[in-house]
């Protein structure tokens, strides 16, 4: 019997799989947009109809100090590949070590006060390589993960097989410690949250997680990713702002955000980092980064930590954007963070706005949608940066304003608005 | 009661298992060398003692055809960095899609005849997030994992809760075909494997191996990564050479080492790579690859496709190289691809032969232990290719004729040498 490939039911699974999404408001299209390096956070759009491609304001990057378009950190990426070329050409164990990942993986762990500093592809990989191993390593280990943990952390978490999950109210020190209380007292813990949560822009409260560690004998490890760069007096996050950088067993970041570039990493003590070298799949079987984006990121690095008016002036243009917002009547969330969410409460809504800031406006704020946020929350999330003029926030105050007012708000979403304005 | 974090039982855990792995020999340092764009495959190796650092010729990297120093390779990351920066900036839905990225999953999906591709951040990733995000899919699924898969492939497959794994022996069809008769018709199958399995350089039979999942109404899934750019009439891998690209369902490839560059990919049908990018977790939260990344990987795989000289380059350069080793008798797995396994059977003696051939004779040879590879079964693993010249193997074969006769051979690693000799 001959059965084709063509008939087997994860082809029927996955169209309709993509029509429930469709159905749903939440199918996924990406706008190709192309940066300008010379005119961030300026775009180019490509349209049939204009041969030229048009302009766009991007209000969405992640790339929020503008590290990626600094010339010195694109000199150093231009450099590193007319030296190197454009590849690593292997795994860091077979011939994939430059001493450039070294002297990156130095700097990292000097910025976070830690022994050392461990580099991975991404974020994500570091997140869920660095918990899976950890939470594998012994028998019996508890993790305390916070309700809103980002999916690389909770893919790690949920990869580590014969660990158990205790899942405490986002930020809700109260309840994180009902629940290391009710642990056993001998098992090994671990507690994973992060700094900045990056959708709700809100901020954790890092000293009094570390007291509860303390309190009942737990590791603590911290997502930093939107956060390194942007906060403390060398950009080493809201650990270093706090202070409190010595108290987090793990510091984990990206190089792709406040930095720019490209990668994620961990920091942590000596024999953590060499334990994870040597044991974490994730890290081991895969080519490592490209030694340009490498000397990019490092680049990136030193000028961050050296120059303090890099943060003091993304921050300027974050309190200036919302006093336009605020002064237009635009209802926004206000964060203890950078990011700024314009609440909108629907996915189609959502949409919309989005398609409409940019058809009739030039400008780009991504939609955000469930799953990256809960249903009923969907939401624009802007970050202004250095880059965006008053001229340019006039413009996108100017065209929320309108937008709001002219796309109609579903009953489901008002709660939410309400509660933000 | 305060507990200090250093107190915490996983300090000591990690102290005594790098303990356990230093006996065992297999403790990993990583050499940094420097590529040497301009002389590939020399690399430079810093040293105290040597203020300008020492030429290796490395017989080990992955990127096998050069590519990653090729001029337009290079030029097209330069280019790109230059107008559009050093880092994307943004998950693929967050401003982080280029008309690049568009341009070179086109590309991909090309190559290997199919009607779309997908970018990961690596190959490693793509295993991992496509095959955990299929298996998890649908109720029921078994997958039919090959027992020598990749890393990767397997962390992808183990990740998929509540699917079953089903391994068959090592390109072993008669044991795949009587699993795939004895699980239940009605189960939603796959059968994932690759091509080339980089280790011991042998190649699998997916023509039979499509026949089978034709006959039992499974799915196929290749990891081509030790396979792309290099076999086939444009260097679609094994799947081109044989004919047989439409008879597997997803084909999983890397830019990082036949293309030179960094990143991974799968191409399938369009409905599967929609579902992937809708579905996998591993795809959608992670800041998408450099454009400057896809600039290179996009001239590489251009120049590849259109250049079979490339290859034909590499396979009489690993000709070659295979005839100086017989004429000097040095021991070495005469395996059906690119890649020259030289059997060394001790993880000790693999590690003194490696150091010794670095510091000796500026020749770099990864040693290949456990975890990669069996005890008992460790090796140097050679990769000769377009640029390495004749005097450069008279060197390696002679090198290798001297160390292997001088470094003593523990008993339990001769059966595998004698086997290969």
């Amino acid at each position: 019997m001959t059965i084709r490939n063509a008939r087997h039911p994860f082809y029927e699974f996955c169209d309709e799989a993509l029509e429930d999404i469709r159905k749903q408001g939440r199918y996924r299209t990406f706008t190709p947009l192309a940066r300008q390096a010379d005119r961030y956070p300026v775009y180019e759009e490509e349209l049939p109809s204009v041969p030229e491609g048009r302009e766009v304001v991007v209000w969405s990057s992640n790339d929020y100090l503008g590290m990626g378009v600094e010339t010195e950190v694109c000199e150093a990426a231009i450099r590193a590949v007319r030296e190197h070329g454009a590849g690593a050409g292997g795994t860091r164990n077979i011939a994939g070590t430059s001493p450039l990942h070294k002297a990156l993986e130095a700097e990292l762990a000097s910025l976070h006060g830690k022994e050392a500093g461990l580099l991975f592809v991404s974020g994500y990989v570091s997140n869920q390589a660095s918990l899976q191993t950890i939470l594998t390593s012994m028998p019996g280990w508890i993790c305390f993960s916070d309700r809103q943990n980002h999916a690389s952390m909770i893919a790690g978490i949920k990869g580590a097989r014969g660990s158990a999950t205790v899942i405490y109210e986002h930020n809700d020190l109260a309840d994180l410690e009902a629940k290391l209380a009710a642990a056993p007292a001998d098992a090994p813990k671990l507690i994973a949250f992060e700094s900045v949560y990056s959708m709700d822009g809100d901020i954790s409260d890092i000293a009094g997680t570390c007291a509860l560690a303390r309190k009942y004998g737990a590791m603590t490890y911290i997502d930093e990713v939107h956060a390194v760069g942007l906060y403390g007096q060398e950009g080493g996050g809201v650990t270093q702002r706090d202070g409190v950088a010595d108290q987090v067993d793990i510091i984990e970041g990206t190089l792709a955000k406040g930095f720019g570039v490209h990668g994620g990493y961990i920091t942590a003590s000596a024999q953590v980092v060499d334990y994870l070298r040597s044991a974490a799949s994730g890290f081991i079987f895969t080519t490592s980064l490209p030694p340009s984006v490498v000397a990019a990121a490092l680049a990136s690095v030193k000028l961050v930590r050296a120059q303090n008016w890099r943060r003091a002036k993304m921050f300027e243009r974050v309190d200036t954007f919302r006093e336009k917002l605020r002064a237009a009547g635009v209802p926004f969330t206000l964060t203890p963070s950078h990011i700024v969410p314009v609440p909108v409460g629907d996915a189609d809504r959502c949409k919309t706005i989005s398609r409409r800031l940019l058809n009739d406006y030039g400008l780009y704020a991504t939609p955000i949608n469930y799953p990256t946020v809960a249903h009923g929350t969907e939401r624009l999330r802007l970050t202004p940066g250095p880059f965006h003029t008053d001229d340019m926030m006039d413009e996108m105050v100017n065209a929320l304003r309108v937008l709001l007012a002219e796309v109609p708000i579903p009953a489901s979403g008002q709660a939410v608005i309400d509660k933000a304005a």
